[in-house]
């Protein structure tokens, strides 16, 4: 191995040191002082590691080892290190303390570069804080305005803005990512796919598209005890049907589809009255654009089938929408080569969540590696990956670099 | 006609200007301002009616005429002026102004009884501001302690017992209802059955057995995008099956069976998160004892299998139990002869929701009058019965009197 598992190890522990919960959860929400000490750590260390630091307007650390030709576009290894409320010790931190060690190893083996590499930190990944997710590597792709996003408000009613400056990460939109030869993002799977296969390291082909729906169905409120159930018109039965039917209907297409009511709520909360308006999220993920569409049409039909029955209407609304993506081919094939060379099967699998990557995926050649989430548990204090597979995953990360570079 | 039908619409007018929503519903919440707004006016009313008043130490209004015997059992009508918020203009109100206009035409006919009559102000029957509902019935049938209702607190933290003092309606312990000849409630439906059966008054033989009970399905929290659905434990997904699939087993005992799906909550409310943990309340209601502790096996059947096939697990609380009444054939039959008496049918229906007289007739033999709702509509600023069903149900409450002062 060239790269220095231990070492990763302690980086790793002493970020996950910052701000532990009860449960042993992480709790490094983006612009928070939890964030500014890992960010400061993780700035000592760049430095120590011979990278020179700078940060853009949206807070994105970048840290890059020079080349030995000026004019190389460099190589980009990135993630973020905030997580969600009471995360897990792995989410994001494995794509920017991987990246550190590919460098702390290249510097001990004493391996110079034709192209720079840069070690990157992308602000608010998680959306926990600040939503939507991806804000800053969006920034950066064109997705969003950064006055846009500097505007949004933390639950507590915080500016990105006033966070970011509180914190003293508010660097200049000149220091932003705008061109490299190629982007690496190193990330734990958090699903259970890999754990299934028995694969320790996967090579990420692109990410599923995602069209994120909000459905309400209006019924009629009624007081529970007079009202017989053939004269009701139950918006919560209603949603109910529709949620056991469009999984019915989603099924049909089998893996890699995926749809997910994560929110439901009701118009009511009286144990005694019929909820008269039901409003529902719907997460529809597929790896083709076109294949999605046709999932939207057939949740209307699924609905419409529905209401007809319960005497209930519906309504749509399409919060968002966004297209699979399909990494570069060179960097997926190169990965994949990288794989090989430590003795690894070039295993390809497609993301269902999203990535900065996939963002940057927009502008620049990019491509992820996935290391196995034990127990497929993410976002939670028990989310888990092997020491065994995070060294694998880095060294193939570094074998990535090196033909990267080339 | 022996009532004053618009006597009696110009009184309840009175009572539903006293605090009106922008919605045009009623706002008399137990023990507030507006409460007592229309406690002090119905006070003036008995007074001016000759009754004598008397609070008891819940805040429970009677309004005594004396019978021509000082020996004689009392018949007691009322029910509450409390609504639910937004609430409607006939829920509880018809039930104690109708027995007013009752006593001002008994007065007018110059009809002196034997027994006493009483017109009865339940405090706090909605449980809309103090839960649970039917709190000072209750106390007085024995169900509650006053000293635990007295110790409930309002949603902005205020006990009852300081409420009930502030608007100077603590009456005395001594004052309560202890014994009667008989006790009938007036009310409106709030259903669509009278409305399907193209009748106006009702002659209520009883009320529905009611048990709430309160379910948690425990599955595993998993992100939206990396979790193929064959590995999914979905607690919502298993939810959602529960409430369909224990409707189709109550739909199998045909009406009046009810079960309603009132308030769902999961663990999770984000879009891209697999609920871990989802729980929901249960209504079922029926007018035998036994055919609901069956209704409560089959739910439990239903929930094993589902549970079963979702990967989930779930556990029963029973948040409540509340038996079927059976109303006093004496008193029934007697409300029945009354609507003949004025060429109505004798109409039978069973009560779906839970009334004061429900547990009054625990102690007292009791009955109600329901007078239809149109739409079926209750608790909401839609509720509306007729001019002409209100005095067809005013006048059958009269004749009930006049019979049961016999």
């Amino acid at each position: 191995m060239h790269i220095n598992a231990e070492r990763l190890k302690a980086s790793m522990d002493q970020i996950n040191e910052i701000e532990v919960t009860e449960e042993g959860g992480m709790n490094r929400l983006a612009l928070t002082d939890s964030d500014k000490q890992a960010r400061d750590l993780l700035k000592k260390w760049m430095e120590e590691a011979g990278l020179e630091v700078r940060i853009d307007d949206m807070g994105t650390m970048y840290g890059r080892r020079p080349g030995t030709d000026p004019n190389a576009l460099p190589v980009c290894l990135g993630s973020h290190m905030d997580t969600q409320p009471n995360g897990g010790k792995y989410d994001g931190l494995l794509g920017v303390m991987g990246p550190l060690e590919v460098i702390r190893s290249l510097n001990d083996n004493n391996v110079h570069t034709k192209h720079p590499i840069e070690v990157i930190n992308w602000t608010n990944e998680e959306g926990a804080r600040f939503e939507p997710p991806l804000l800053a590597s969006g920034v950066v792709a064109g997705i969003f305005e950064s006055d846009w996003v500097y505007g949004l408000k933390s639950p507590e009613g915080k500016t990105y803005l006033e966070e970011l400056q509180r914190i003293g990460y508010q660097g200049d939109r000149n220091n932003r990512l705008k061109n490299a030869k190629a982007l690496v993002e190193m990330h734990i799977e958090q699903g259970p796919v890999m754990e299934a296969d028995n694969q320790g390291v996967g090579v990420v082909k692109g990410i599923l598209g995602i069209t994120w729906l909000e459905i309400t169905i209006k019924g009629e409120a009624d007081h529970a005890g007079p009202s017989p159930m053939s004269l009701r018109h139950d918006a919560l039965m209603a949603a109910s049907k529709a949620i056991v039917g469009i999984r019915e209907r989603i099924l049909r297409h089998g893996d890699p589809v995926v749809a997910t009511v994560g929110r439901i709520t009701t118009s009511t909360s009286t144990i005694n009255i019929i909820p008269g308006t039901v409003t529902f999220t719907l997460d529809i993920r597929h790896k083709d654009s076109g294949a999605l569409d046709d999932l939207e049409t057939e949740v209307n039909e699924v609905l419409e089938q529905v209401c007809q029955e319960e005497g209930t209407s519906f309504k749509i609304n399409r919060l968002w929408n966004n297209s699979p993506t399909h990494f570069d081919e060179t960097v997926v094939n190169t990965i994949g080569e990288a794989a090989k060379s430590v003795g690894l099967p070039d295993y390809r699998i497609i993301s269902g969540a999203g990535h900065d990557a996939k963002y940057i995926a927009e502008i620049i050649p990019a491509g992820m590696i996935f290391v196995r989430s034990m127990g497929g548990k993410s976002h939670c204090p028990e989310e888990l990956s092997s020491w065994d597979d995070i060294a694998l995953g880095t060294e193939v990360l570094y074998e990535s670099v090196l033909r990267l570079v080339k």
